[in-house]
């Protein structure tokens, strides 16, 4: 067994996670919630930047930067190393949530470009936040902030312990849960219609859990043919959002 | 420098490429059109698979198989070697049509996640096709088909020299093309309406160029808020697919 100390790492750790790319940076910067603890760029992006004051930047080449991210990251000149956001209760997002809201739930997504990805179509159809299983959920990391390209900073973010107690919760603030999946007898938009919904997803090949579905209001399935078993969660999500978005 | 051949493939090759994961090997054993060179299998997907009779089939241990495929990569028990599928020509696609069909075009579109991804949207929603100019498109490969999750075999592929004289002989054909760009005044569903539609997206960053937009009869965008500049361009796609395919 090696004795390198597994506090080494390289590329950042969940406690301390690195953010590259020029969006992911540019959106943490501009967030006030976030705290940034240090940065590295090469000349051209710190010209680009406006990091604040208090954050020391170290000048450096971009191959050397290269080198704080995992292989083949596409850095942009730019690396970050940032706290995590403080924890968002769902209390904080449902209850008050506008009278026409969309909301996501996510029930084992794990991977990070997808749940980046996820986060950036929020931001772009205008949901008030996506809700995980903390335990089946990635956490923050550069991978995620860069997929999301910028929206990481902007989504809420609700990490819940027990996703059947939160979907319970969502249901008594007045949502309309809809579960989606390829076995349901419905369309998306017959499902749709109440104006606070919350559209619920699985993950790839297992798809929703029998305890997630049961907490949904209604179960509705993408208008896809039998080609494909299924579309990339992340794309189903952004079909999802725009047909609720679009709804009416 | 190494003085190790470059021919040394360990992942396979553009020439010969090696695809992995379930869907995508069945989907590959599937078409009639694939020429299948060799596979390996746990002996637990080996049961699962329907290998034909006059395929190779070494039996090995997931981590064996692991050293076929890039780093990480899912094979999920089997990989397959096999010859790229064979051309596809506009010619072929775009005039004999069905009077109703959508056609996707990717200008400069590289990511290998994104077109599988892409592939696998344009499987489920019944596009006709991809068009995508070969120099700027990614070759066959596992990562391809693992994200197109048996869609590579199924959806033609035209890979063109030309984009924009692609693009007049799909307008010829009577395709309305429609580019999608952030800075477009229209949305999408209102430039939707001929029955034959050629959906053209660009690489995230870069977008459209000017040459591509030229090219087509209108310009659209997503209805999606300012919080970000653009979706991820698989999502967007999907998104695309969807408004054409439940429009009118």
């Amino acid at each position: 067994m090696s004795r390198r100390k597994k506090s080494h790492q390289p590329h950042g750790s969940a406690n301390r996670p690195r953010l590259w790319g020029r969006h992911a940076v540019v959106a943490a910067l501009d967030n006030p919630e976030r705290k940034v603890l240090r940065a590295w760029a090469t000349r051209e992006a710190a010209a680009f930047m406006q990091f604040p004051k208090d954050v020391a930047v170290t000048l450096a080449e971009s191959a050397d930067l290269g080198r704080l991210v995992p292989h083949d990251a596409p850095h942009q000149g730019v690396v970050i190393e940032v706290e995590p956001l403080a924890e968002v209760w769902i209390d904080d997002l449902v209850p008050q949530a506008p009278e026409s809201a969309v909301l996501l739930v996510l029930d084992q997504v794990t991977d990070p470009h997808n749940v980046g990805a996820i986060l950036r179509s929020a931001a772009a159809f205008g949901a008030i936040g996506i809700v995980t299983q903390d335990r089946h959920s990635p956490p923050e990391s550069g991978v995620i902030a860069k997929a999301a390209s910028g929206a990481l900073e902007r989504v809420p973010w609700v990490r819940v312990v027990n996703l059947a107690r939160a979907l319970e919760e969502i249901g008594e603030a007045g949502f309309w849960r809809i579960g989606l999946t390829g076995d349901a007898a419905t369309d998306l938009n017959e499902a749709l219609g109440p104006p606070r919904v919350a559209l619920v997803l699985g993950a790839e090949g297992p798809g929703l859990r029998l305890n997630t579905r049961e907490h949904c209001d209604a179960l509705a399935r993408l208008p896809i043919s039998d080609a494909v078993e299924s579309l990339n969660v992340s794309n189903a999500a952004a079909v999802a959002l725009y047909a609720a978005s679009s709804h009416g």
